[in-house]
């Protein structure tokens, strides 16, 4: 049953030999000096965490707490979502501890060594990391423009029987990638034709720079099962830890036993901050303060992009999230450029960690607009070009 | 790879035929009427939640945190360790949500399908859900007043190999039981000799009602890695959501990229609240005072028990802890008890369920003396041990 890791005399369980170290947290420790420029993390702006008021946080919210979350706070979540479309009650709502936890608990109730699942190329990190743990055999399918090639979407599910489809429909990280509502459509028909249970994961929806919408896929569903997952950690404050699943009644008890063995349940102090907060006059003023601050450092990141990179790369103008996803013009491994840039003071995320098979898809690098100050932005941009063209010309000599 | 839930159309994993929902947690829900008298749960009493105090939070804590946790939280638990014993730098310590998350992290480095675990008999419900969930193999050791059996423990690690040992020297959870010195030492001794891991669990050391101490068994080992856990929850705020684990430097990097998967970080907000009161004086001032509450609590019980149960039970005066554990002199299914136990608006947790063979294992109460007021233990006693008695005599015609 177990196995030595390497150099090692403990015997760990099988799934440790899957077991990733965090790239991206690696980069940020790196680029812990100041004058390092990070276009790498997911990190909301420091100057946009709203200021928050505790006085009034009952004594009661020191004991112990439901499993489920704070009553109040699920019935708020499943106000939103309803009014999203979709079709929940305050039971269905889960409080976790940052929707990371949802990849943890979908993971445990799915995933056996060999179990398929079926992601997006490229998908979300982190979430391929947990997946790859509990021993997923990933397949994915190309994603669009506008969400994910139908054809070989279709043609998977013909040859595949995966036990759920996790889905990043708006703003995907790191795409940027937001499905058309005809897409929406067309892989709601789909997941249900094939009866495949859908986690869609939505951290950017409130993110949105212009004045398009789409429903979630999962209130499009009619028959296949379904996990929705949120967080407070883009549009409040991430340190708070507070994030929710909404599920189809079929999987909500698996999901909660679960969450009773990962950690009882959600930390109450952050659930009644973030309580204060949903629903409110004042959260959407915030989010409207919080999106004109993001269009703006987009726009820096546009006008950066296209005077120092439109002979190296091409890219979609991002509509919501916070990341720009370039592909390269000239593919190589962008892996190797981290520590030359870093010796630039500039940091960026490369692409191939974001792909089920990463050395098949080399040359793209995510780019995050949210964290470094547009007036850096400009010269910031100006030295990773260069290390890219300098490692091109290097190629090429 | 899968398998079909009972009545499921469902492919879950292989682990969901393991889960179980938490007794306790169904006894407490529906223990919520006021009238009843819980003796079930092991919440702290609420009169004694400290008064915390938020107005200094900074307002950085609502931004994305170290896995590891905050630095200077690693700092004071890592002395305060140290204080006890335990050779330890804050580069070992991790902040947990919660101690409960010390045994999902440990199970998923350690177990896989028929991992074998050594535990004591009886052990931690929830730590025994955890594992089994996982798919261990429990091995149980027989506890005595003063510890495991050594006889038995020796036998168990000659003809098995546990991937690692759990245990919960101090004012266990459910049998009050706190190790000898004599048994720590020799316990050490022997998972040094046969290289089992430590995992050793002290939520109940700071709730000690005499003078008397011990160290950690983690201390003494010489070879064998380990994992030592604690939390602020039984002597702070359960509500906060922070524990701690340290672990020997083999360890360390596993817990901590199995933490990142888990939930990517510990919510900051009861990470600061913690490093408030840890190693102050107002901390010490704190613990004295709930010392003495819980001491009146324990001794309120004692007389009742003494009054009420000494022909149906023999019980030790626990030294700390939350916990009488009582041994029924007509041992029967105590499981069968609690709907009539309720009819009467009172409640107790069963002993079935801390054992790796529940059936085999009859007889046994846990009761809890934090939580219900002094003044109306008796009542709550006399009126549990005529539901007993009428058990008994029901059994007997």
């Amino acid at each position: 049953m177990q196995r030595l890791a390497p150099g090692m005399e403990m015997a760990f369980s099988e799934r440790i030999t899957r077991l990733k170290s965090s790239l991206i947290r690696e980069i940020l420790a790196a680029a812990q000096r100041p004058e390092v420029m990070s276009f790498a993390g997911g990190l909301p702006a420091e100057a946009m965490l709203p200021a928050v008021d505790w006085a009034e946080l009952p004594a009661s919210m020191g004991q112990y707490g439901m499993s489920e979350g704070e009553p109040a706070l699920r019935e708020a979540i499943a106000a939103q979502a309803r009014a999203l479309g979709v079709p929940c009650e305050a039971s269905q709502v889960l409080i976790v501890s940052g929707s990371q936890q949802t990849l943890d608990l979908a993971s445990k109730l799915f995933i056996d060594s060999g179990t398929e699942v079926l992601v997006e190329a490229p998908t979300y990190l982190a979430a391929l990391q947990s997946f790859q743990l509990f021993g997923a055999q990933c397949l994915a399918v190309a994603q669009k423009a506008d969400g994910p090639d139908l054809a070989a979407l279709r043609a998977m599910l013909e040859q595949h029987a995966p036990a759920f489809a996790y889905l990043i429909p708006t703003f995907q990280n790191p795409s940027a990638v937001r499905y058309s509502e005809a897409k929406r459509e067309a892989v709601a028909d789909l997941l249900d034709e094939y009866g495949v249970t859908l986690l869609e994961d939505e951290p950017y929806r409130e993110l949105v720079f212009d004045q398009g919408s789409a429903r979630p896929i999962v209130s499009r569903l009619k028959r296949a099962s379904w996990i929705y997952t949120g967080t407070v950690s883009k549009t409040l404050l991430p340190g708070l830890r507070v994030g929710y699943l909404i599920a189809s009644a079929d999987l909500f008890p698996y999901l909660l036993r679960l969450k009773q063995s990962a950690d009882l349940h959600t930390n109450r102090i952050g659930q009644w901050q973030a309580l204060q907060w949903l629903g409110s006059d004042h959260y959407q003023a915030h989010l409207g303060q919080l999106r004109e601050f993001y269009r703006v450092r987009r726009d820096a990141m546009q006008a950066a992009l296209t005077e120092h990179f439109s002979d190296l790369a091409t890219w979609e103008l991002p509509q919501g999230g916070l990341f720009f996803w370039l592909t390269l013009k000239q593919p190589l491994d962008t892996r190797t450029l981290l520590n030359r840039a870093l010796a630039e003071d500039v940091v960026f995320m490369p692409g191939e960690p974001f792909f089920v098979e990463p050395d098949a898809n080399p040359g793209y690098l995510r780019l995050n607009f949210s964290h470094v100050a547009a007036e850096r932005m400009d010269e910031g941009l100006r030295r990773l070009a260069q290390v890219i063209r300098d490692a091109g010309a290097l190629e090429a000599a």
